[in-house]
């Protein structure tokens, strides 16, 4: 089932297994673009960071102008010390010497940790990557980076301006992984705008409203990487826009990343519900996502969700655990568009119509805290007998 | 099974069935000590707290002088307004004229939240609550505030001082609740030492190694209590003792404190083991503390354990993300007294051994962080199918 995908111009994508993985699935990626593309990262926080990371974050901060970028999954190369780092440099060289780079190349992985890479299959794999005159293949792409991922996550998006087409397609892959022991998130956002060098910070409001508000199980990984790749084949650069213009990109790249994050939390270990956390009337938005993702985070309300339960009391208790200064009797908490809590006191709802509401498979959780007017999402899926399984059923 | 149970001299204790639980358990408890005893506190730091916390909390801010403790379980009294608060007040008026009290009556409530108190019921369960010239019974006290704990938990310790005994009793209920839909954490320590007014900082400290140690699911509720209560009918007081004995004193406190939070874990709702997970060379106690809880509630690491999985990369991925500076090859971990990860790298062990090993009810999961000489203990339970099975196969 082939999507149909509408592919920036200037990139070519493509993915194969090289047997980094003992399945038969694909495990090693390339992104290309030419023109090179002005590039933005956002990583892991951890403090065990991967050699991939660690390589990504200094690459970047010196030159940030990107032809390639590999990923491989199946191995994280995280704790893997200075042969994991060297493994890292020699494969980059490889890349840069095929292809001839005119900028940067970037190294991503994702999987099993505490191993160093399996070279010799890597390299293998690296001289069967056909030259970018080959067929794009972005399935193949989306394909190389999953772990435990049941679906290829891959969305597009497509805007004109000054009546020349702009392609936006992102990749991710998300929280699925037993055999690498550990959740790693991955996204590429790709476009054929030229990026400007000052996009940082709009960048990292668009990464923060979307990538950084899911939760599966509150872990945070070693790999986690964003990446995004503007190379201006389109002929436009987001310098020379309009503020209007400026405004449409990021809210449509806002746009893509939600979607994608979203597909991450849908795609969640053992998930049956994707829901969705609006905490309103914050006194603050730093405020409000921290109430968001404690709810988001909990496994009493994630449960009751999974239970169908329309368990506000839950909902009350984990709010106010965040001791963020909360007024009980002027909160209103409403599962389903359906108010089960209004101004201090538990609500009158139709309960047997409520339950049969939260059948669905997606789930609006809204609080209005009745505090200001910041307000933030969160997104986050159910906690199910399928987490257990996927988690505790596995020995390393 | 009635447990031999060392009461402090003073001390009278009962429990009964008032209907406030559909089932025939117990539901309405009660502590009385003649002479009143010396009454130290520490509540939820919940912003949504019940009725029976803002009670007691004001009520041991003006007299810390207490006659009798009454507790009832099956009803939270939270989220409850005027009508709640009312409620309560008029309850401990009612203890008051009973038993003729010297001096304050407190009042805590565990179980559903949302609901009144069923006034009718707990006014005639008062009337039959024996004077304290009855038998005692610290048994049915301790099924008293039980919700769907699956055993009582009582500690009992004693220590001579001046050649003269002195008891230790301790009653705590744990995270294993459906029907309140919220686990609440109830614990009582009654002593037959007189309590000195200045010892609130030092059983802080105990209360911050034992009840604040634990977690079940991270999930903070809305009535946790714990209280000490000391009533000098020993002949000794606090206040008069050597420093040497002081530290006695407060020594078994903590000891019989961590017991019970102990037996809350092993009883946490799903739990088939008990998780002691010891933070060694943190650079101070607080962050040694942030990184022990960041492990305790880490949903991967929780499964792991209850897969019997020797998973280093999950616990090192969580130190990792509280961003505490850790320099992971200065990192040591060992699971049930077997090195798993030195140094920043992988150790060598024999996998069937410590999977045999995980075999057994209680894991030590032990790190040494190589920042400094600060060190944290904190005690969680395993994540289980049962877990999901307590909360979300249920409908309010």
């Amino acid at each position: 089932m082939e999507e149909t995908i509408l592919l920036p111009a200037g990139f070519w994508l493509t993915g194969l297994h090289c047997g980094i993985k003992s399945s038969a699935n694909h495990d090693l990626g390339l992104i290309h673009s030419e023109p090179p593309a002005t590039a933005f990262g956002f990583f892991t926080k951890n403090d065990v960071k991967a050699a991939p990371v660690i390589y990504c974050e200094k690459s970047l901060s010196q030159n940030n102008q990107v032809s390639q970028v590999l990923v491989n999954s199946g191995n994280a190369n995280a704790c893997t010390g200075k042969l994991g780092m060297d493994n890292l440099l020699e494969t980059v060289s490889m890349l840069k010497e095929k292809f001839q780079s005119k900028a940067e190349v970037l190294m991503c992985s994702t999987g099993v940790i505490g191993e160093q890479l399996p070279m010799g299959k890597l390299k293998a794999g690296i001289e069967k990557l056909s030259l970018p005159d080959g067929p794009n293949n972005p399935n193949g792409f989306a394909a190389s980076i999953m772990t435990t991922d049941t679906v290829p996550k891959i969305s597009s998006r497509e805007i004109f301006i000054e009546g020349q087409k702009i392609s936006f397609t992102a990749f991710c892959k998300g929280a699925g992984m037993i055999q690498p022991n550990m959740a790693t998130m991955l996204a590429y956002v790709i476009c054929d705008l030229k990026f400007a060098s000052n996009m940082k910070e709009a960048l990292r409001e668009v990464v923060d409203k979307s990538f950084n508000s899911i939760t599966v199980d509150g872990d945070m990984s070693t790999n986690d990487t964003v990446l995004f790749l503007g190379n201006g084949a389109s002929g436009l650069d987001f310098d020379k826009l309009s503020e209007e213009d400026k405004k449409l990109v990021l809210d449509t790249l806002a746009d893509i990343c939600i979607e994608q994050a979203k597909k991450i939390v849908a795609d969640g270990e053992g998930a049956t519900k994707v829901v969705q956390i609006d905490i309103n009337g914050a006194p603050n938005a730093e405020v409000g996502k921290k109430l968001a993702r404690q709810v988001a985070n909990s496994p009493l309300v994630k449960t009751a969700i999974f239970g169908r339960d329309p368990n506000w009391g839950r909902i009350l208790a984990s709010l106010g655990s965040v001791s963020a200064g909360l007024h009980p009797d002027s909160i209103n908490i409403s599962l389903c568009a359906v108010p089960v809590f209004t101004n201090g006191g538990p609500a009158d709802f139709d309960e047997a119509d409520l339950v049969h509401k939260m059948g669905e498979k997606d789930i609006l959780l809204s609080v209005e805290l009745g505090l200001g007017d910041a307000s933030w999402t969160y997104w986050t899926c159910d906690l199910t007998y399928d987490y257990i399984k996927i988690n505790a059923d596995y020995h390393t």
